[in-house]
């Protein structure tokens, strides 16, 4: 049980933290902070956080447990406005898509890594954004990956690891820098594709033709260029290193397969065809 | 309305416009024909073709109205099969998603492009295929494109269109080589990337575990790569060519993209992410 819960960022992540632990009894205050008063007062007025300072050093003081779901880039900034006013026995955790970035900014904060700071990634999210598409059931049955340093205190990181078990979560862990190496594969490099796509066509002179003719499946392939470009633009840059070393693997595979079109290799574009195909479906299987 | 239609390849698009226009009340009797006696019993005991000859000229014989719904590789084999067994009123048209390749077939074949040929392409599928995939509601609200040529019979070009429009459709017609550009930039470099993204990923070491931590986005965006392998090995070679082009353009734009996430150009990461999702929203938006 979290008697009160800070939340720094009072988005679709951070919102749907506070409603899930809500939903479960699992929090007695929540505290909402962010920049944006219109945001915290819609927040406020929907139930999800119960009182908000916009001060992150204030809201903070006297939380047990402080959530930092803000975008990569205001990590930093984050954590040297509530540097100094933590409880000495306050966890914190964060909800950032790059842990290497995140750990970096800490160091540098405050001088070492904190032995309560537990680095995480649920990895759950929409399209959406904003503390409107917020939802309980964001997090459930849906992969945490925390990534616990040498330094982490085991009391710290069993609580952060119950607090997301309340939420339906499933907690797992690894080392920073492989965290950042799958995610770079699975979710940044997809992202790029898609916003890549998806520029690619709207420069072209007939862009508003070439879109008319995109059929279902352009739909759902182009989603994730929906998202947030601010909080892409961050991720590229702090996860730039494993980003750039998998869009490279990717174009690797790419020139192969132009290659192979533009000679017209019936068998090599089978051979890749079918074993995508059979990766995939295997995916879906073993998603299910 | 259709007095005998003769089906070459009873699989999702073939089973889907005899189930649209046998619902539509459009059609007397439906013939269909394939390589698999399987595929056409069960075609039959489902309800979707009449009866069945295994022969394409036997198929064809009587028909007044040809569908070719086959792979692109295997058009012009199902088009020597069926020459010199076609009612001189006959009309051909076919649901192959590249339209140079099956003009070139048919002029190979017949000699000259047949007055009533009448080269087409419903805009869409789903990444299943075969006949119990079929369904009468397929075509609905999608748009068909037809590509008629100098030598196209006006009235042939009436009665294809007429069918589609009773299937539900909403009829185009563009040029042969606009067709092939439009699908390379909409359709074939969509697919090209969803295959290509999961073999890179499937070639990876610790693949188990990438696919893994793949979140939901993923799934979406890696849907079109379970497509029929087989077909898509022959949409490219029919459309290499300006699939050919695409890729190149967005070659440039990825190396862009890489070349802006290594130097961490924020402000052009910024501005391509901003572009794209601003493109797409409109995209859905006029596509609802």
């Amino acid at each position: 049980m979290i008697e009160r819960l800070a939340i720094i960022g009072v988005g679709l992540i951070g919102g749907s933290l506070a409603r899930a632990l809500r939903a479960a009894g699992e929090v007695g205050e929540i505290v909402g902070c962010g920049r944006s008063l219109g945001n915290l007062e819609r927040a406020q007025a929907l139930g999800v956080i119960d009182r908000f300072r916009q001060d992150p050093g204030e809201a903070v003081s006297g939380a047990d447990m402080v959530f930092l779901a803000v975008p990569l880039g205001a990590m930093r900034g984050a954590m040297a406005a509530l540097k100094g006013h933590l409880d000495p026995s306050a966890v914190i955790t964060d909800g950032g898509s790059v842990k290497g970035s995140v750990v970096a900014d800490a160091a540098a904060t405050f001088g070492r890594i904190p032995p309560r700071l537990v680095p995480g990634h649920p990895i759950a999210g929409t399209e959406c954004s904003g503390v409107e598409a917020s939802f309980a059931e964001l997090y459930e049955s849906r992969r945490v990956i925390l990534t616990p340093l040498p330094e982490t205190d085991p009391d710290a990181l069993g609580l952060v690891t119950r607090m997301w078990e309340a939420c339906g979560a499933e907690v797992t862990s690894m080392s920073v820098g492989h965290h950042d190496e799958v995610l770079a594969a699975t979710s940044h490099l997809p992202h790029m594709l898609a916003f890549g796509l998806v520029d690619a066509l709207a420069r072209m002179r007939e862009n508003d033709e070439i879109f008319r003719y995109a059929a279902g499946g352009f739909r759902d392939f182009t989603r994730i260029a929906s998202s947030n470009p601010v909080m892409w633009r961050d991720i590229c840059i702090a996860n730039r290193e494993a980003l750039s070393a998998m869009l490279a693997r990717f174009g690797v595979e790419m020139t192969d397969l132009a290659e192979s079109i533009r000679r017209a290799d019936s068998e090599h574009l089978l051979e890749i065809f079918e074993r995508a195909k059979a990766a995939r479906d295997r995916y879906v299987d073993s998603a299910r």
